[in-house]
């Protein structure tokens, strides 16, 4: 009866952890805060909630590199669409082994364009929230190890995202990534890039593009959460070298977590 | 791990439960398939597993009213959208008690308009997969007892459904629905009713259409599996008498469960 499996009703965060410390925690909460407004789910205590369960899993099981999952339900309730707002939110957390992906962070990784298209509706846009079958039918699409990441376009052919990544890519000099207003998962690494890039007065400039863009990019990387940073090196015919601002990125987002 | 938890990567059905026999099972099967084939999840052998349940909820607890509710998810599997193709897909069967909606199938109901926006994909429209957010969140936008639906435009502004039914209307004696293959749930009772209206020689229009059809229609009803065919009575400004073509195909929807 839970509501997360009935309707997908919830949402839910991936998070590294690294040498027993979950990266930037701070901001997965403040994303999932933001996707629980959005859907109106209750989030007093949620934070707590999960803490507990973070430090329990960390304490019992040490890792140098896993996967935290936290995942969050509207909770239990009656059959059918209505919520009543007494419903408690159900809270599961996990920690899994993560993949090193250090190899693909160094030598780069080959894309190709997904059929599926991510619809266009505002209200889901951004939050990381339980209804993911776009994802899942765009990476049906391919099953070949050679391909890293198939890249997504809304339903008006607009570039938005990979099926687990978001992408930025550089013009002369400039920063770009597709703004996320009307579809797509906001990363918290993408925020993480847009932050940093701010910093070195580098601000990264967002916007409606077409896949054409792409012809005209120096750099392309995708990231997220998990796999950091990757370098984009191929793209079905179009190659890139992979170029100083992604390494730049790189070593600061580096910094970042060593903080 | 589940899948259908995870990602909303699963189906759905809900069917009426009369006398303690389901109602229209084969459609409902049917339907189910339909939505396998396009998210490729593998149905074999499902509608056995189903069929073994349903014997044993319906001798366990018999029911002169109920609600069988199936569902079926991808299956548990590893962390990611990646799906393999070796995962055993869950099943889940519940039956609970049904209201009696037979005042409102009488009497009619009041609905209204949904500000939450059903999004475009080819892909996902049409069958009743996992990923219900859209229809919570509309769900929520009203909780008062004499509004019995809200119906629900796609993001270019055509009416489409209510957030738990399909819609139909009379204009100058034929019968209307909106066409389904971008947006939508097509449901079993609107199945059925395009073929029981076929059968009497006035077969169901379907098309693209706005809410200004609504101010022609001389009868407007919804319906679901559940719920059977409503009239509807008022749309906010716009009110309607119950009339002839919708008692007729509530009569005939009778004779058809009598079979």
């Amino acid at each position: 009866m839970d509501r997360g499996l009935c309707y997908g009703d919830g949402l839910f965060e991936t998070i590294k952890v690294f040498q027993n410390k979950p990266l930037l925690l701070d901001a997965h909460f403040s994303r999932l805060a933001l996707g629980c407004e959005r859907l109106g789910i209750a989030s007093d205590g949620l934070k707590d909630r999960f803490k507990a369960d973070i430090s329990d899993l960390l304490a019992v099981n040490p890792h140098s590199l896993a996967v935290l999952k936290l995942t969050v339900t509207r909770g239990a309730g009656p059959r059918g669409y209505f919520a009543a707002n007494n419903l408690r939110p159900t809270t599961i957390s996990s920690l899994s082994i993560a993949p090193d992906f250090t190899h693909k962070a160094m030598e780069g990784v080959v894309l190709r364009w997904c059929h599926t298209p991510l619809s266009i509706n505002p209200l889901l846009a951004g939050i990381k929230h339980l209804n993911r079958l776009e994802q899942v039918l765009a990476r049906k699409e391919w099953d070949t190890a050679d391909i890293s990441e198939g890249l997504m376009k809304d339903a008006d052919g607009f570039l938005i995202e990979g099926t687990m990544s978001n992408i930025f890519w550089v013009e002369q000099g400039r920063l770009y990534t597709p703004e996320l207003d009307r579809s797509g998962v906001a990363g918290v690494l993408r925020q993480t890039v847009i932050d940093i890039a701010a910093r070195q007065n580098n601000p990264v400039l967002t916007g409606r593009f077409t896949e054409t863009v792409l012809k005209k990019a120096e750099e392309v990387f995708i990231c997220n959460s998990l796999i950091d940073i990757w370098p984009v090196r191929k793209l079905e015919v179009m190659e890139w070298q992979i170029g100083p601002h992604t390494r730049r990125i790189q070593a600061l987002l580096k910094e970042e977590y060593s903080v």
